[in-house]
């Protein structure tokens, strides 16, 4: 059976709603962050990285949430989550998530971790102080470029859903006013109200 | 015909390098980033994120990476260059690539481009200074798990192995000693005598 190691209020949530919309049988496993569990021996055995999500599956173990959501979707093609056999088609599910993971991600982090990329604590609080800006632009150019509208791709719900649903999540402790992105938010509000997605939400406040 | 918009000593050489491996048409334009040109109105229509590789179809311009990757080997797929029909080896693939853009090529840009995600000169300055060490772990983890030899995914070339040539060329100006990684270093080394790797570095330096 899928065990997905997760904590809450991480991307993680991603990959724990891409199964809930799969209809996967899965158990899921928190890893508590507070007391830094995630740097534990025991957890590093597991996921080297130290960080969520890990999938632990039949044949191993995967990280890193864009791999997840690829291998959620085609163990289970009857859900139509992503459409792996056109090939551009699949490239631009793969380009939204890649820059989620690689810059808006990543703008979020310089907020709460900025320890990451630097030692001296003037320098993590220069960038705490600047991550509403990176991050806001990030979602300018989603809203204005890339969330085509219904879902993200279009007519289609796919991967890229539960990705962008996640780290818009982090948008108003982020320092970034939701009312500039109209689409993103009408998009947060249809998909919150996805079945699959309440019960992720409440399976991981539980 | 795919055209490549590129430019010199970045990640675009992934993309470049694969598209040679695949036996593909295609044409290069470079970006001249002295000059500013990702910024220019013509390339921000191309592409509004404003970066490279920028991969032109004939169905649209893909970016990302990871995403370019993944489109070349399903384009060839006679060139194997990647499992797409085996969920868990495509996963480890996806995995690994999604490091290299969300991790290792995000602790690197800390040394050039840290305006990004700070203002302050001495923010800036600090994130440079700690970027070789930053660099260096992502680097350890990639020696330690991530490596299996003689290519990334063992027996068999992938799309991460032209990614993590690309990213490994990098090592020595961002201050890193390749001694360290006797297992990186040679897959360098043997990635940079193959045919489509030797042909892409050329015609990047013309």
């Amino acid at each position: 059976m899928l065990k997905l190691f997760y904590a809450p209020n991480t991307c993680a949530l991603a990959s724990h709603i891409a199964l809930e919309e799969a209809g996967a049988e899965f158990d899921i496993a928190r890893v508590d962050f507070r007391s830094n569990e995630q740097r534990s021996p025991g957890y590093l055995a597991l996921n080297p990285k130290g960080r969520v999500p890990a999938l632990v599956t039949e044949k191993g173990i995967l990280t890193e949430t864009p791999a997840i959501l690829v291998f959620v979707a085609q163990r289970f093609p009857e859900a139509r989550l992503a459409p792996v056999d056109e090939p551009f088609a699949f490239a631009k599910v793969q380009a939204f998530n890649s820059y989620l993971c690689s810059t808006l991600h990543v703008a979020h982090a310089h907020r709460m971790r900025g320890y990451r990329w630097a030692d001296d604590p003037a320098a993590i609080a220069e960038m705490q102080r600047k991550a509403p800006e990176t991050v806001g632009a990030c979602f300018e150019l989603i809203e204005r470029e890339m969330l085509a509208g219904p879902w993200v791709m279009g007519e289609t719900y796919t991967i890229s859903d539960p990705y962008l649903f996640t780290l818009a999540q982090w948008m108003e402790a982020d320092g970034v006013d939701p009312a500039r992105f109209p689409k993103v938010e009408d998009h947060r509000r249809r998909t919150a109200e996805r079945p699959a997605v309440r019960r992720a939400l409440a399976a991981e406040s539980n």
